[in-house]
C-alpha cells in the first residue's frame, strides 16, 4: 500500500507543482489504483510513473472545484484509448456525475468500459471484504468531502500441519476453524481457532482529505489513521486568510493529526505562494504540534508497511 | 506576428507532445494573443512560456473532440484568477457554450472578466479595421473548422515631406490624401494619392486547420497563406488508415498546400507513433512535394516578417 503524489499544488498548476491528486496504489492487495482527485493534466503526470491508468477503478472526487475534476474527462478517455475495459467507478459530490457526461458526450467521447459515477451523502460509500471507504463533509464553502480507507484485519493463517499433528484431517473442520469457529470434536476435544491460527494481520487506515477548513469531522475520519493526508494552504499565523478561503494551515492540519491520533501526518495541497525552501518551514511548523509530519511533493511517495 | 506551437500531439497527451494547442502572437500588431484550441494541460504549457494568460483575448476552437478542449475550462479559469480582466471571446461549433459553461458552472468558477461564446457557423466570424477571420467546415466526422486570418493590407504611410515641398499645408487635404482620394487643388493641380503615400504594406495571411481529412474547403480557406498549418497524424502511404481516423497524412498536407500556392506549410497533430527520427522522415516525405515544409514541435515558433 504506497501513497503517492501526482499533484500537489493549490487552485492552479504551477512549474513546481501540478493540481490535486492523490495514487493509492493497492497493487499487492488488489491489483488496482485509487485516485482521489484529478486536477488538469493529472493523466500527464501519470505519464511520468509507473502508474498504468488501465489499474484505476476508482476514482473519489473530493469536492468540484477545478483544480480538482478538470482532468477527469482526459484521464477516462486515454484510459479507453489505451485499451483499459474493466469497469470504473467515480464517487463524488452531486454534479460530478453532469460534469462528466456533458464533458464526454459533447467531445463525442465513447468510453471502451463500463463507467458508473456515484453521487455520495456521508457514511459508507464502499464496502467489500477487503476494504471500506466512508466519508463526512467538511468546512470548504462548497461541499466537500474527507474520505477515510480503511483496510479490514485479515484473520491469521490457518496452521494447518499443527491441526494434522493434533489428529484432524483435512476437511471442513479445518474450513469452521479458519471461520473463527470453536468445534467440537467427535472424541470430544474441544479446538479453539485461536491455538491453530496465526496471528491476526491488522488492517491499516489512510484518511484522505479534501479542501477544509479545521473541523470536527477531519478528527472523526483521521481517528487512529496511520497516514491522514491534509491541506495545508497557509503557513501558521495565516488563520485568518485560511478562515477567509476556507483552507488550513499547517498548524491547523497538525492539531487534526495530534487529536485524531494518527500515526503520520503529510502535508499537501500548498499555495504556489511558498518556494523550496519555505517547503521545510512548512513541514516544520506543523511538527511543532505533531512530530511525524512530512510534506508532500509531485512524484513524492510514502509505503504504508503491514503492521 | 508569430505561431507558437503549444501541443502538436494527435489524440492524447505523450511526453514528446502535448494535445493541440496553437497560439497566434499579434503582440506588435494588437498586444493580443489568439489561441487555437486548447487540449487538456495547454496553460500548464504556457506556464513555460512568455505568453501571459492575460494576452489571451480570442480562442478559436476547430472542433470539439477532448484533445481539443480539455483545456478550456482550466486556462479560462486560471486567466481569471492571474487577475486578468480584458474580455475574452470562444469561437467554436455548437456545443462549446455548453461545455464550457457546464464546466465553469459546477465547478463553482467566477470569471472576473467578461467572457463571450460564439457558436460559429462558416463564413467570416470576426473582422475589424485590422483582421478578418473565415471559417469553413473540414472532414472530420465531428464538424472540424479550419480558419484563415487575413491581416488587412494597411495603405501607405503619408509623405508628408514630399506634400510640403509640393507647396501644400497640413490638414484636410493631407487627410484625404492619406485615404487615397485623388484631390484637386485650388490653383487646378491634381495630386494623385499615390504618388504621396509610401509603399502598400500586404497584409499575411495564416490558415489554420482542424483534424481533417484531404479536402477542398482546405484548399480554398489555405489559397496564398504565408502559412498553412495543416494535420498529419499519419505518414505517406497510410491513406487508408487516415481516411478511417478522418485523418490526413504528410503527402495529403503537402498537396493541399501546393495545390493553394501556399508560401510554407507547417505539419502537426502528430501521431506518438512517430518517433523523433520518424519527425525527420514526415517533414521529408512532405518536401516531396511541397518544398517549404517544417515539421511543429511542442514549444516550436515560426515568424512571419512583414512583407
Ligand atoms: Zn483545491
Ligand atoms: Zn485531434
Amino acid at each position: 500500500m504506497d501513497i503517492f503524489f501526482l499533484g500537489t499544488g493549490a487552485g492552479m498548476p504551477a512549474k513546481l507543482r501540478n493540481v490535486t491528486s492523490i495514487a493509492l496504489k493497492l497493487l499487492e492487495e488488489r491489483g488496482e489504483v485509487w485516485l482521489f482527485d484529478a486536477g488538469e493534466a493529472t493523466q500527464h503526470q501519470i505519464l511520468h510513473t509507473s502508474i498504468r491508468p488501465r489499474r484505476i477503478e476508482k476514482i473519489f472526487i473530493t469536492h468540484l472545484h477545478g483544480d480538482h475534476i478538470y482532468g477527469l474527462p482526459g484521464l477516462l478517455s486515454s484510459r479507453s484509448f489505451q485499451g483499459g475495459e474493466s469497469e470504473v467507478t467515480v464517487y463524488g459530490p452531486k454534479g460530478i456525475k453532469e460534469y462528466i457526461n456533458v464533458s464526454l458526450s459533447i467531445s463525442q467521447t465513447y468510453l471502451k468500459y463500463p463507467l458508473h459515477i456515484i453521487e455520495i451523502e456521508e457514511g459508507i460509500i464502499f464496502e467489500d471484504e477487503q476494504f471500506l471507504v466512508e466519508t463526512l463533509p467538511l468546512d470548504h464553502g462548497i461541499l466537500s468531502y474527507g474520505y477515510r480507507i480503511v483496510e479490514k484485519d485479515r484473520p491469521g493463517t490457518l496452521l494447518a500441519d499443527k491441526l494434522i499433528e493434533a489428529g484432524i484431517r483435512p476437511g471442513p473442520i479445518f474450513k469452521k476453524i479458519k471461520n473463527g469457529e470453536t468445534v467440537t470434536l467427535e472424541d470430544g476435544r474441544t479446538i479453539e481457532p485461536a491455538d491453530f491460527l496465526g496471528p491476526v494481520q491488522n488492517g491499516r487506515i489512510v484518511t484522505i482529505l479534501g479542501d477544509t477548513r479545521y473541523c470536527e469531522n477531519a478528527v472523526t475520519l483521521a481517528k487512529n489513521a496511520d497516514l491522514l493526508v491534509h491541506e495545508a494552504t497557509f503557513s501558521k499565523g495565516e488563520e485568518k486568510l485560511a478562515f477567509d478561503y476556507f483552507h488550513s494551515t499547517t498548524h491547523q492540519a497538525a492539531k487534526i493529526a495530534s487529536q485524531a491520533n494518527c500515526k503520520q501526518l503529510c502535508l499537501t495541497h500548498i499555495s504556489s505562494r511558498y518556494d523550496r525552501i519555505a517547503w521545510r518551514e512548512l513541514a516544520e511548523e506543523a511538527r511543532e504540534l505533531f512530530s511525524n509530519t512530512e510534506i508532500a511533493e509531485d512524484f513524492k511517495e510514502i509505503t504504508l508497511p503491514l503492521k
